[in-house]
């Protein structure tokens, strides 16, 4: 038989309580109804309550009822608030004598402790409305996942999480398939966590994905995989990345890239919680290299218009000094970007915080000036800037009263992604100063293709590397190039854009093992005897093949509207890969690592200080 | 657009074909359907392929259609055999001359090829059967899982999975939450593997299950949370083990040990696929000293009788001298178990064979010995037994004529775990013989329950440790003995078994700080500290709660009847723990082990030697 209790924070109560007590309802619930119909969850069965916390309606009004949760609330030891992950009640504490002592449990019990209560459920009394309680301070994890927002981010990523399985597997057909994550190293992959194994020397990796297993079930005749899969990266101390997260990965056989865009487009559509609006497909597609020259970037945020134009040919004749420079060296733009009603809505401060932004990018090829267009042109160059000029940037860029244009020149790529950063910078203050430009209710989804299938090493520009992985397929257009001028080849990867941020990416894989095996010796200089699985596996009679993989924890921040990952992660580590709560990464005493037949190598007391000094350990939270 | 395609294993064949081809239907898909109605997934949307191989039917005859998939089997160049994942479909090969290309190219194909086919349905011509193929040899896994039965085992374990989340997610609430795995490491965890952090000597470790996070959830709030969690242990050389393997994690708050038990009954039965029959509920429970006294474990196949019956009463004025001997001390016990037609069926190699498994298993106080019941007791110790202890056999053991029965002495769990040991081998002789103890259509489920909380340790029986894990609350009406006889209170732990194997086990846990620290400190000893994180937790207000942990690969090998784990995951290690196919674990330059501040300490030459004759490199498949 379930017995009633009642928990506590302090010591001196043990009786459990079991005695009628009264209630009056409200609830705080939110609402998590996704986009179609589902049947309501039982939330009470197989356990004492009768009812959550949060469901109680007037139709309850009469009925005997027995509710768990937690004593958020007691005033004046007449009514407590009890709340579950559903809501809160009122609960009248009994005064008469007979319940002495239940008022008396109550009335003493800690703020927080858990109780079970019955009892009848009344309308609340006229004029009383429900008390207001001071945020727990959330000092512990445990504690900030019993506030509403944590509650509902998690519930909320559970049900949108469930709907797209629905989608997969329920409507389309895919197989989820566990992949492992002990795994071989991928040759260089320095962001891959090393596991020891029992034998010497040889270490299993976690992968970052599972992508090669994904190609290898699609050649195993899988057809159609999907998997919520664990992945890591080991990028030490970032901000807003975790060590592991989570991605939605995909894969189907004799597919092409419009069937996967469709694939995802329908999945978030099904999937998107009603009340966050409807998801419109299909979703706009742009080359990637109008989003470099429109937006300065592969991941524009097209909620708001300030594109940068290309001005260049209007300032040929131009005798602004670092126009001039810039112009004539053989790859020399110049471009530009309107702010609308820019000169009434910034300060001049703010024309010092973008200054500064630019300066902080600046070289030597790019500079911006500011031209207000009230009536003349204001600014320190105005008087260089001719007529013709002036009255060409008005009809180009639309320019009305009030705006203030940005110019900069220099090498395309570099004054384009100088201009998509002060993009970005000039809306971030002109939503400080009040002007919605990015509508927070607005979820403006994009795809990004046509990638260059390679891209010039850093280190090295004559020589080539992936611009994505090595599995990622030519453009039918452009295979002939492969052979003669392979930086000119165009890749069928595909990005997903979400108002400026990449929350997927993916291809159509090279599913012929000549072409893999090609790419990987000839073009990249790989060594594919370390490949060499996959290779095979090619040559065993390969699908076409091809796939994405969402990520799940920037979507969901996305989606929730949170300011971090780590708002839509249960136990999220620190920006130090820190979990705060158990104390890991922690020591292991010498003798439990020698199974594994490693040792600590300590650094020098010089080094310590080094990394001591750039991580203060103390610091963060 | 979408190309066609033929993918091929050899060299010289690069021209795709796109040309019509008459198919001929047939099917060899193996019926998924599971136990309630669903809609019907769309297999071919997104994709060129306007069917898949394994539905055409009578209904398509005449329409024309486009498949993708694999050559199967080609017979004299007239037809080939096209497979996909979900079926088989005969395709005649054009023999006229303007299709004398896409003739030469089908013809010529390697098995295996990939190729999409476009043409018209017509009926299979009267006599002609499905070709048989050789089976090929499944040397890569990525061919292994085309086969039939791989591909049925991964889609029934998509399909099982789901609608667990289905029922968990949809029908009761539960929360899908997704918990780290790089954490803490256990005190004294040498089950753990470890991961080299970039901080020195601080190390992570891959937690055995999420334990610790889902009770923190219940004092989070969270309610009611599931996981499809990947769990790993580190156990060197397993045969039927993994490295890394998959539960069903369930915790609920407010529920009792019933409340589980129906909730994984429900689940069960709503998710069991209905071509394995119903599964009735609510499953029978048995307390674990019965498990122990009729079937010797704590994890008895129910299938079948053959129950160990205690005769110690029997045999007080026994002659036969092991019995009185076993009798004699003050834990002496004999014990019986009755083996129907073993006369019958049993061979003297049999016999032989029971008495060296007891050999195996054999000390001073445990031997065995047969009687023969069909008109004389036939025995070498016949003898001694008189005339009442043979009827009292008899009547106790429901003997009749042909039966064997064993009898064995010695302490009672000793006695008995023996006892359990033999009847199971028995049960392999006897189903050897053409006996069906075991109906390998029947799931037979049982819950084991009252387990002892604490157990005396192996090393030293004066101290206790837990027989499950530290957090599992006792009894309710054993608590008043934890404080003065521990080792006699039970604990609400429960089992859950499946066939004579354990599926899952769970317990209702400690909510109550005080208690858990008497638990931890007092009773187990343990260092307080390394939990401190759950203890303060728990100090702030926890409901009560509990769960249970399936395990999915143990649980779908049953349900598939695969003899090995191996068979129901799509890249398995092997039983040393490689990835034969990647080779994983593998080496590490030294300069890529810097950043995580270790170094491999080598064997000496003669660690290696005797490493490496305990495990010979090369001898495992």
């Amino acid at each position: 038989m379930f017995s009633c209790w009642l928990s506590q924070l302090c010591r001196g109560l043990s009786t459990p309580t079991r005695r009628t007590t009264q209630l009056i309802w409200s609830s705080a619930s939110r609402s998590l109804v996704l986009s179609s119909q589902r049947r309501i969850p039982e939330l009470s069965s197989f356990v004492a309550r009768t009812n959550t916390c949060g469901e109680l309606r007037s139709s309850h009004l009469g009925q005997e009822v027995t509710l768990c949760g937690w004593i958020q609330f007691r005033r004046q030891n007449i009514f407590l608030v009890l709340r579950d992950f559903h809501g809160l009640v009122q609960v009248v504490i009994p005064q008469d004598e007979p319940a002495a002592s239940v008022k008396k449990i109550l009335c003493e019990a800690p703020m927080e402790s858990v109780v079970q209560v019955s009892g009848t459920v009344i309308s609340r009394p006229p004029g009383q409305k429900n008390p207001k309680t001071e945020a727990l301070r959330l000092q512990y994890r445990y504690l900030d996942l019993r506030s509403v927002q944590m509650q509902y981010n998690l519930r909320l990523r559970s049900q949108m999480v469930m709907k797209m399985r629905e989608y997969l597997c329920n409507l389309h057909g895919f197989v989820d398939v566990e992949t492992p994550t002990l795994f071989k190293r991928t040759p260089g992959g320095a962001k891959e966590f090393v596991i020891p194994s029992r034998e010497p020397g040889k270490f299993y990796s976690l992968p970052q994905s599972p992508q090669q297993f994904k190609q290898l079930l699609m050649v195993g005749g899988l057809d159609r995989y999907f998997q919520v899969a664990r992945c890591y990266r080991d990028e030490g101390s970032r901000p807003d990345r975790q060590p592991e997260f989570t991605q939605i990965d995909i894969e189907m056989s004799f597919v092409d890239q419009t069937g996967v865009q469709s694939l995802i487009e329908g999945l978030l559509q099904y999937s998107w919680p009603s009340d966050k609006g409807p998801v419109v497909v299909p979703f706009p597609s742009m080359p990637f290299a109008e989003a470099l020259a429109s937006y300065g970037t592969d991941k524009p945020d097209t909620r708001f218009g300030m594109k940068i134009v290309d001005i260049s040919d209007m300032f040929r004749n131009t005798e602004v000094g670092f126009l001039q420079d810039a112009l004539s060296k053989p790859q020399g733009t110049v471009k530009a970007i309107c702010i609308r009603k820019g000169a009434k809505y910034l300060k001049r401060k703010d024309i010092e915080s973008i200054r500064k932004f630019a300066a902080d990018h600046f070289n030597e090829e790019v500079l911006p000036i500011f031209l207000k267009t009230n009536e003349n042109w204001n600014s320190p160059v105005a008087k260089f800037i001719m007529e013709e000029q002036g009255s060409g940037l008005v009809k180009l860029l639309e320019t009305q009263e009030e705006d203030v244009v940005l110019l900069t020149a220099g090498e395309h790529k570099r004054a384009c992604s100088l201009m998509g950063k002060l993009r970005l910078e000039c809306a971030d203050l002109l939503e400080a100063r009040g002007v919605v430009l990015r509508d927070p209710a607005l979820f403006s989804f994009l795809w990004v293709v046509d990638f260059p299938l390679f891209l010039p090493k850093e280190e090295n520009p004559q020589e080539l590397e992936s611009a994505h992985h090595p599995f990622t397929a030519p453009h039918p257009s452009d295979i002939h190039l492969l052979y003669t001028e392979p930086h000119k080849v165009r890749s069928q990867h595909y990005d997903l854009v979400l108002n400026g941020n990449e929350i997927g990416g993916g291809s159509i894989r090279i599913h012929n093992s000549e072409l893999q095996h090609y790419v990987l010796a000839t073009v990249l200089k790989e060594d594919v005897k370390l490949l060499s699985h996959l290779l095979q596996a090619l040559d065993y009679g390969a699908p076409p093949h091809g796939g994405i993989a969402l990520g799940l924890d920037r979507l969901m921040c996305l989606v929730t509207g949170a300011p971090s990952i780590r708002d839509v992660i249960a136990f999220p580590k620190s920006f130090r890969g820190h979990d705060l709560m158990s104390n890991a990464p922690d020591s292991i005493p010498p003798e439990e690592l020698k199974p594994y037949h490693i040792q600590v190598s300590w650094p020098t007391d010089a080094e310590t200080e080094k990394s001591s000094s750039n991580h203060p350990c103390r610091s963060e939270s």
